[in-house]
This record gives C-alpha cells, structure tokens and sequence, in this order.
C-alpha cells in the first residue's frame, strides 16, 4: 500500500494516531492504540527472546532515560550529536541539510562544516521547497537533545537520553559485580530515545521520541568464542561498502565463512547472521526485502570499525530504510566513560588479565519495524484485506465468535474466559454479521477465530466443538472446544535461536 | 528490614541503583538491573491482567510521553501543578514545604499561598535541617514540570507528561470511533510520568522519572453498571475522613455494602474493593498492611469528588505510604479539554442522548509497589534471606542447577532449554556448592529449582528425575522432568478477576 493509504487503515483501526490528535497533533510524536501498543508490546518480547536468547550472559536492564550532562560531555553527543539546517531567509522554514541536499548528495553531509554546505546548496542552485526562494541560509549545526533543568537553581543540567546506548556503558560497572565478572557480557535496554529533529517526517522513520532495542555486548578483544559453525553455511543479502565504490547497487548472496574469509571476524559474522534470522524468520520479512549495507569509511561515525546496517524494503516508502545495525565500536566508549567519570572501567576477568573490554552493538527501531510489519504484512487479498502476522505477534491471538448473540453468547463468553485463564489473548466479538467479524479480525490480523453456534449448544454430535478459522487460508474445521487452548499454543510461543 | 540494609541487598543483587553510578548518580533517578526489571515487567503485566480482566471495554494504549504546551494549559498543570518550597538564606538548601513542616502542619500546605507558608515557617521557629538557621525564606511557587523545545525556533514548547492520565483524555475522541461508541470506556496507560521534585527523597517515593499504571474509565453519570454482587460482601480496611476528623487513626472494617449505604456510588465502591483485591490476592500484601485513607473535601484536589488512597505499611519507611488511588473526577477533564482544543468532546451512544462522560480514574504507582513487593516480602527466615515473591510475579520462575557440573551439565543445560522454549523464564546456575545456589536463588525470589544429579543421568529407577525444591518450605520431592513444565504452568499463570 502507498503511505497514505497505509497510514488511513492503520488511524482508523486505532493502531497508531497523531499523539494530542484533538489539539492538532504533535509533529514527531504518535500514540499507539490497543492494537498497536500489543503489537509493539510482542515484537518487543519477540526481540528479547531472541537476542537474550543468544546468550546466558546477555542481560535485560531498565535504566532511567534522563542522562546527567557529564554523561553526554563524555560521549561527545555534547558536541557533536548535531544536525545541520538549512533555513531559508524569505519564508523563515527550517529543513534538514541532509534531506534538502539528497537529490545532489546522496551520501549525505555528515561531517561537513556549515560553510562546506552552504557552497554546495549556492553550488546547486537549490530552492525553497516551501515558497521557491534561492536564499538559503546555513546556520550554525542545531543540537538535537533535549535539555532538562534539573531542581529549583537549575544549575544542574540533564538531557533526555538521545540513544539507549549511554545507559548500558553507564551500568557496566555495577553489571560486572552483579552478573559472572566473565566476558562476554550483554546489556540490551529497550527505551525511549529522545531527538529534537528539525524535520520530523515520514510518520514512524523520523519521530522525536520513540523506541530502541539495543543491545551492548562487552568482550575480549583477544578472543570472542562465538558458536560460529551454527551460522557458517547461511547466506546473506550483502551490499559491501567496496562495491558500492565501484558502482554495484544490488545486493549480492554471501556465505557467513566468506564474509570471514573477507577480513570481517567471526563474531561480528554470528550477529550478523543471528540479526538476519530475527528478521526473516521471526518477524517473517522476505529475504529479497532483506539487505545488509555496509558503510564505508567515510560514511560511518569514526568510532565504529564494522558497521552493516540492516535494510528492508518499504513499499509504503518506495525503497530501503535501515530497520537495525550491528556496530564494532571498539574501546570507544568505555575509554570515554572511564575519563568522564574518573572510574577505571577496566575489569580483571578470574584468571586473567585486565583489559578494557570492546564493544559490539545491536541496534534495532522498534517504531521503524513496526510500521515494517504493516508494510510487508498488511494487504489486500482479493476482496479482503488480511494482516498476515506471525500468530505469535498478532495483537489479538483468538477471536471468540458467537454465531447469533442471543442463543451462543454465554457459551462463548465462558469459552473467551478459560482461553484468557490459560493465557491466550481473546477477542470477544458479537456484533454484525459472521463475515463482517471474519473481516474485522482479517484486518487486526487475528491469526484464529473461534465460532460457538447451534451445534456447539446443542445436544448433537457436534456438541462442545467449536469452527476453527485459519486467517490466511480461510480454513475452517471443526474441533472440541477443550482442545483449542493446547493445540494453539505452539503457535503463540516466541521463537528462539538455537545456539548449541 | 530497615531502608539502608534493604536498599544495600537490592544493590547489591542488581535489582536497582543510583543512575549514573559511576558519575556520583543522579538525584531521584534509578535503573533497574535485570532482577528489578523483570519484577518491574511483571508487577506491570499482572496489574494489566487484573484490572483490564474488568471488562473488554477496558483498552490499553501507549502514547507519547511529551505533551504541547496547550495541553498542559487546559489540563491547569501550567498554572497549577507547583510545588511549595522553603530556601535557607544561609546555606542556600531548598526543601519542599510540605516535607519541613510535616511535624507542625501534618495537612500539608496544598492550597496555601507563599505568603501564608512563611507566615507558619516563622510562627513554628522552624530551623534549617541542613544548616540550623532561622533565615527562611518563602519563594514563588515552582513549576514541577520539566519543558523542552520542540523544533529549531523553540517558539512551540512541550512538556514531559506530569502524569499518564492527561494522554487518555486526549485519546478518548479516538478510542470512541475505534472501540464499541458505547460507555463506560476504559483507556489504561502504563508509562513514565516527570516531575522536577526539589527534593528527591525515600528512594522509590519521590523520584524525579517514574512508572504509574493508570486507568482512566469514562461513564453516563446516569448509569454505570457494575456486578456489584460479586464485591458486595467484602470487607475494606478503611480510614474515613468524618472518623479522622472526629480524632480517629486506625482503620475499621467496612463492608461494600455498608460504604454504598453511606453514600458512596456502587461503581466507586466496586472498583475500591478490585484495588483491594489486586494488592492482597495479587501483590500478597497482608490485609493487616493494607488501609484504603479517604481525603476530606479540604485535602483532595477540587476536581475530585471522592478519593481514597489505598496505602500499604512499609516497615522501611516506618508507617503507611500511599501506593495508589481510586479518584472519582466529574467531569472535570474533558471539560478542560473541550475548552482548551475546541473540540466537544461530549459523546451519543448509540440509542441514546449527548452526553460529556465523567471519569473514574485507577492510579497506582509501579515504582513504589516494586519497593513493596521487597519491604513486604523480602526478609530474614532464620539463616536465610528469602523474597517471598508470589510464583508469577518472581524475575525467575525456575532454577536449574546441576549438581556436579561435570558430570551433569549436559543434561540440565537440555531442560533449561526445553523449559526456555515452553516459555517458562529459567536461570541456569553452575556456579559453588549447591547451598549457596539456593541460597542466591532465595534471595533473588525463585520460587522453585530443580536439581539435576547422578539420580537424572543414572540408569537406575530415578533416571530422568529431577528434585523439585519449594522456596518458601524448602520442601524438596523427586519428580520426572517431562512434568515439570506442565505441572508448574498454573503457577505462574498471572490472577484474573471474577467479574460475573
């Protein structure tokens, strides 16, 4: 579906809207609605099942999301967590250097000074995309954090945390007491991530606050045993930074052992392929949807070494757009923090030396998949329009359908009930007709609907057996309604990676 | 356990710390460790599960947490939500008024004007608690919001919500059109809420960024039907404000009915006696910890009509602090709303009349009812230190310990694995003798491990067995392995109310 078209569906059906809608909206900011705050609810459950999955090691923390300024002086968002504008003198609008600029400069303008930008757009002779003037004004570069006084003198100054990342480097420390004092260690947080954005745009690509899962991962950087020989034979939809130099624009298949072959070492290769399992077959997005960018040199922050971005292609947004990245960040940030703090974050692993561990990060866009999972997975379907979830995602699991209201409610209403005890998230649903309940579901992306009708409450053959739909194939057959509950669960459990 | 040697444990064992640790931490901001958020995610799931078990018009959504300035006009927090405080001219320390004058005017100061503030300071020869001086000084009210710019100008301003209710009341005309047109309807919110406090305090109780689960359920004042039958013979601990008045400090039992027969509405009473339920069948708090604290006309905001504070005993703050509320608000807030976004929020239900809905609001507070999960049930059991958390609130549902890790490793990796994929929440523990193991699983609230020995892997009659060990009892049985998981399931399953 086209943006528009998508993002009506997904308003009406109350999955997400403009947050303060009645005031006029917010630009950047969105509220999700019962079904969209299930799903992401899910697919953040599904993320942490699968990457702490990955690892006994890896732990799950919840840390606070206002940061002391001392922390961001340290991790240069001070400096330099900027975005540069261009604004333009006539009709005063604000844009974004890098979205103005992409039609001349498709790498972007990270790293060029103010001045360096104002000659290109003077070069290109680019105008006002709101009132069509040529003067374009490059002001100084705009710090994107949030700035919080914090007490009565406001002397002391917070920032709401522009990535999740900060909190895990911060915890390290007490995380090394409380965890194994053995590396690896993993710290992944799920949480809010703060940006002042210039421009938001592009509904859920370029918000002002939305929702990261990240996960930091300290190490040896003499030695990351990873359980390699698990992913050495899967093959990855790559786009190498040294082919894109030489002109390619389509990925091409790798094998896990030639992506080492090629330099790259065997831990950041396992992410990487566990990062692509997560993608297609957890949250089911086609591997020709799929692609790992590589950014060059030049194109990445310098204190990343690797960086893949994980890309998938939105067809509401006509191309690829990063969903994810795996990060080699080195020493970068624990060296900073360690200076900033004045604490040694250096650690003596039983048995060994010290050392400052590395770092590799797994990023993820909760906001980002989610609308991803609309994209790829919401259409129509001949008359229909079907959201095909993996039933483990769906918002609602199972439907509960009393055929006429009047004769089949109490049963069905007892039957919603035992389904909610045992666990399973049910929709009870007795208005209009079966087939406009049937599309209602179709459309939340229900994966089953039980039907209760004459023969479930009558004394006959069929007595106490229920119609069980399938969404996709719209497969109906008849089952006791005592078996529903086990015979479904497989189907609601998240999947995990296997490891050994 | 008094707060410093319990806050000492919680540290210690990860379950939270000062943010920014290694920085000196930050004011009245805490992270959770992995312990702390599981506990946390769960405390919010069972309250989820409990007060949306309700009704299925109960909904829940997840808005943005930034609200524009024009929502915190209409709401009155721009003008209104200020806190008192009191700054000493020598020292230069501020304090809140309410906390320094807590032993001279035990009302609190809500209401009170600076001037009259001083005029008490000066009558009670109150002394800076820092310093000893007399020189204090009564300053403007102050603005416990924090603000932050939107955009480049920084002409358009939002603020961090002060509470989660505001985001409900402006998603009501959505939900309307998303959910059945029919009242009452409920929207629930779990999520962050900010407040600058001048003075941070108690840990958990007075924290600058905070977890509030609320509900907020909008009704026909004419008619909110409730079953109330199911509730009417329960008996509250209740603390009426007529009693206090007339001198009274301890509770007396109330019966549902006899709190109606004194004038209180049955939807009122009935939502009051489901806040009763969930903190003493779910949470476990002890009926004797528990006390529901009616505010006088003079102590509740105006725009509340009635309001009990449910209050438990906290033996590490020595005496009852409020963990929640029930708060009949009129309709106060979609009043404010219709006024400050134009939009007439009043609603027709089908078949019936115009009306603006009133709204009853559940509101209970995550942060410190986690803090009560570890003051109620964490202690001392003889040489043991032991949380007694509830089997479906513990961060850990299962511990599985080989014996001798050499030799059965193997085979208790495998169960801990096949109990992870049948979604029960496993830690595995290799790690000293197997005392100490339980002892550390005791502390951090598993409720059950299971020990694999020579018994599991031998091919004697206990081949494929287990020892069950139970926390509380330290009952331990042999059991087969291939029955754990199903015979621990309706353990961990999360209470649902009985609503018909």
């Amino acid at each position: 579906m086209k943006i528009d078209e998508l993002y009506a569906l997904l308003r009406r059906r109350g999955v997400l809207w403009p947050s303060a809608e009645i005031y006029g909206g917010t630009q950047g900011l969105y509220d999700y609605g019962p079904l969209g705050a299930a799903l992401k609810r899910r697919l953040q459950d599904a993320w942490a099942a699968w990457f702490l999955g990955l690892s006994p090691d890896y732990h799950r923390i919840e840390p606070a999301e206002i940061l002391p300024e001392a922390v961001v002086r340290a991790s240069g968002h001070l400096e330099n967590f900027t975005d540069a504008e261009v604004t333009c003198e006539k009709c005063g609008t604000a844009f974004r250097a890098e979205t103005l600029l992409e039609s001349v400069r498709p790498e972007g303008v990270d790293g060029l000074t103010p001045a360096e930008i104002g000659e290109i757009v003077r070069a290109s002779s680019i105008r006002c995309p709101s009132c069509g003037s040529t003067a374009l004004h490059v002001p100084r570069p705009f710090n994107m954090m949030f700035g919080v006084p914090l007490g009565v003198a406001g002397t002391e100054r917070g920032y709401l945390q522009p990535e999740t990342a900060q909190a895990s480097y911060l915890a390290f420390a007490r995380m090394w007491d409380v965890a194994r004092r053995s590396l690896p260690l993993g710290i992944a947080v799920i949480g809010h991530a703060y940006r002042n954005e210039i421009a938001p745009r592009q509904l859920l690509f370029r918000m002002r606050s939305f929702t990261q899962a990240e996960l930091q991962i300290f190490f040896d950087p003499a030695g990351f045993p990873v359980p390699f020989d698990r992913v050495a034979s899967e093959e990855l939809p790559v786009l190498r930074a040294a082919r894109r130099d030489a002109g390619a624009t389509e990925p091409e298949t790798a094998r896990a052992t030639e992506l080492v072959a090629s330099g790259l070492p065997e831990f950041y290769v396992y992410h990487l392929v566990q990062t692509y399992r997560f993608l297609r077959d957890v949250l089911r997005y086609p591997a020709g949807r799929i692609r790992f960018f590589e950014k060059s040199d030049r194109e990445r922050a310098f204190y990343n070494r690797i960086q893949f971005d994980a890309e998938v292609r939105f067809e509401s947004l006509g191309g690829f757009r990063e969903v994810g990245a795996v990060h080699y960040r080195g020493d970068y940030d624990l060296t900073r923090h360690t200076e900033g703090s004045g604490r040694d974050l250096a650690v003596t692993p039983t048995g060994g030396a010290k050392i400052l561990p590395h770092v590799l990060e797994l990023t993820f866009g909760v906001d980002r998949n989610l609308w991803a999972l609309a994209d790829v997975h919401l259409g129509r379907d001949g008359e229909r329009t079907v959201w095909h979830l993996p039933p483990y995602l769906a918002p609602v699991s199972v439907g509960v359908l009393p055929l006429i209201e009047k004769e089949h409610a109490a049963v069905a209403t007892e039957l919603a009930e035992s389904l909610a005890a045992a666990g399973v998230t049910v929709q009870y649903d007795d208005a209009s007709s079966i087939g406009r309940r049937y599309a209602r579901m179709d459309e939340a992306g229900t994966p089953y609907c039980l039907t209760v009708d004459g023969g479930t409450v009558g004394p006959g053959p069929e007595h106490g057996s229920v119609t069980l739909r399938e969404r996709d194939s719209k497969a109906q057959e008849r089952v006791p309604a005592s078996d529903v509950a086990a015979r479904l669960a497989p189907e609601f459990r998240l999947p995990r990676p296997s490891v050994r």
